[in-house]
């Protein structure tokens, strides 16, 4: 039974910056979902002394090691050879990899020089096959500790994970695996929800956290399964639910994105959105979902006012309003919806600044509509952050808005998403 | 002279993968513009055992730790209490720190609770004030080694080390800064590349890497500034660009869309795209800019062929090549050119998947076209990559393009930007 997980990224790409360790993220939450907590991440660079120093590090504290990356082809990949040091084994060429490898890749040029050193295995580890790279994963049992090494690009990576390593994790005994639940409002800024909720956050049962990005506030409760646990953890979402004076979704493993391209493609419904603020972001964040192009029409870009005028946009009200207002964001939903015959028009205009702004409407501000087959509605919001920030929060609003006129409810489970809670 | 720095970032969000650690990764470049190596970033949750354990390990094999986030208001922040344990201090409440604070953010709601705990100060520490925020960073040092403290929004935490630590950096005794060179193809796979390259990766100096994203891979030629070393470097750089088959751009310290957006708004011309792969993420890319709205008129994301012949794209044309044709990109970015009346069309089509793609044009083939002032061209690539790499592959070869009919160099640098290395 494995209780506590330490991650060590290994590659001089991101301990000097030119890459962000998202792979510790994703894994992370994959522990988790089995019920294992993670005490540290590391990255570490292309160095054995360093990748050395960290292992031992890491196996005095924690049941699971877990490092990533440095399995490749060139010199610089030491991980395989650190860990052989650290558990003084041997690498040896494993026959049945290269089999694999050239069952599977087949035989590019340099293959023979890339391969044999990919496969390269040490000795006594339990070997998993990649099948969307070469390098394997491996196993390493024994009393040291127990060390998995995983290959470091995303796919490859979350492909050995999902095939070998969760599973693997599931066959032990588990401990109680956690349930988190996380209730989002896409209205209100991190400092009202803070003083809103002041009262459960300085208590430690269960374990709560808020966490704000652009347009987005997090409020997690988390707790283990255990009986107990649990009665407190449904007691905290009641009292929050109660106390936060804004909507809150509950959308627990959604990416709300897909919800509402399936949602849209059953119901045989189309789409289209002129964007100003969000200048593209909108309809690339739709698009983004496989299976997008069967309600997706299109969308427009309409960054100057000769150009909304050119959807459709009435000049009268671009003169009375401004291109920043709830009239003009009405318009261009009303407008696009027509212009490309779709059952849904999307629209957003406001100001992303840097520059820009008046006394009315301050840099911050933007205004997203949703135009309807049973009409149109608008959302307008004020936030404090960057120009990519307020574009962000503006993508969210019109997702939210969309989401509400759709009907979807505000708590939205994917069914049997989390298999292991059922276990 | 500091020469190894240790990364800590505090957070249950970053810890469990809610967040990603960028945090690190910006950071670690700055402390290489100054001639600091990072030797490991870690990660650790809102407790103060694993924060104090990350620091007394970290200070036995760094010779400055910086530790970011975990300074806010709210009970879980104890990174304060972690690091006055390692030192022995206490924590006090810093009055000259409370005044700043009310001087330049008001007070809200909850002002007096939550500035008071982000106000206190690890006696004898340094206090840098915090413009973009309120908790302060610190730097604390005695023989126990060098601890600086940054706040960890990431724009909190880039004011607090634009504005202190970097120039405080700068006043000690430097290490030869390093001078990272870093040669981009465009149209060229990783593998193709590392063969071309092999010679030169197999040695140890100068140090070279590659590294690949969608689209795009980087050949990094790294070395400190000592004569000798410099000399290697160059030599290196001249041999790459000799054996690389594919054009190589060194753009240092330079972002493309930006570059693309300043030469577009001085020459007072203007642009706009329709996109069907690209889904409005090239219009996205562009408009992030601040200033685009000099240059970008709009946009249009024209995902069906019904909407295409809608912006002028011949029927004929969509009959005949089909819509992931060199013939269709051509067409569609004459038509947006046209239609919108600017001096540049841009447009992007191409299969993403999973689904879709053909014998002659497979998932991952992609087309994209400028049509400009003198001229239309067109170019294509097949890559091997997801559906959102696919896209980004895409965006980028589309910048390429522009950046390539715009007469703009393959070399470019902005100039002074890199003061530290003329000093």
């Amino acid at each position: 039974m494995f209780n506590l997980a330490g991650l060590v990224a290994v590659g001089d790409e991101v301990l000097s910056g030119e890459v962000i360790n998202s792979n510790a993220a994703w894994l992370a939450q994959q522990l988790l979902s089995v019920g294992i907590h993670t005490k540290w991440h590391m990255v570490v660079g292309d160095d054995v002394t360093a990748i050395s120093q960290a292992l031992e590090w890491m196996h005095q504290h924690v049941d699971l090691v877990i490092v990533i990356g440095g399995l490749g082809p060139t010199a610089d990949d030491l991980t395989k050879d650190a860990v052989a040091r650290y558990y003084h084994r041997d690498l040896i060429v494993d026959s049945t990899t290269i089999d694999y490898i050239a069952a599977h890749h087949g035989r590019n040029i340099g293959w023979q020089e890339s391969v044999s050193r990919q496969a390269q295995v040490i000795t006594g580890a339990t070997v998993w096959q990649n099948p969307h790279g070469q390098a394997p994963g491996q196993l390493i049992e024994d009393v040291s500790g127990v060390t998995v090494l995983l290959p470091g690009p995303p796919r490859e990576l979350q492909g050995v994970a999902r095939d070998f390593l969760l599973p693997w994790l599931r066959q032990g005994p588990l401990s109680h695996p956690v349930i988190r639940r996380t209730l989002t409002s896409f209205d209100m800024d991190e400092s009202v929800i803070a003083h809103q909720l002041l009262p459960l956050l300085s208590g430690q049962h269960p374990k709560t956290g808020i966490y704000a990005r652009p347009g987005q506030v997090d409020v997690r409760v988390e707790s283990s399964t255990s009986p107990q646990q649990w009665v407190l953890n449904e007691r905290a979402v009641a009292w929050i639910k109660g106390r936060v004076t804004s909507r809150l979704y509950e959308l627990t493993h959604v990416d709300r994105t897909t919800v509402l391209i399936e949602t849209l493609s059953q119901r045989q419904e189309t789409i289209s959105a002129m964007e100003s603020l969000t200048g593209g972001l909108f309809m690339a964040t739709l698009i983004n979902v496989p299976g997008a192009s069967l309600c997706v029409a299109g969308g427009a870009v309409a960054y100057t006012d000769r150009i909304k005028a050119l959807y459709g946009v009435p000049v009268s009200i671009l003169e009375q309003y401004g291109a920043v207002s709830a009239e003009c964001a009405l318009a261009m939903a009303q407008s696009i919806r027509q212009k490309y015959g779709t059952h849904w028009g999307v629209s957003t205009t406001g100001y992303a600044g840097p520059g820009g702004g008046d006394s009315d409407n301050p840099v911050g501000t933007f205004y997203t509509s949703v135009a309807g087959p049973k009409g149109s509605e608008v959302r307008r919001r004020v936030i404090s952050a960057d120009r990519e920030g307020v574009r962000e929060a503006a993508v969210e609003m019109a997702l939210t808005l969309l989401w509400d006129m759709l009907g979807l409810s505000e708590s939205y489970a994917r069914p049997n998403f989390d298999e292991i809670n059922t276990r």
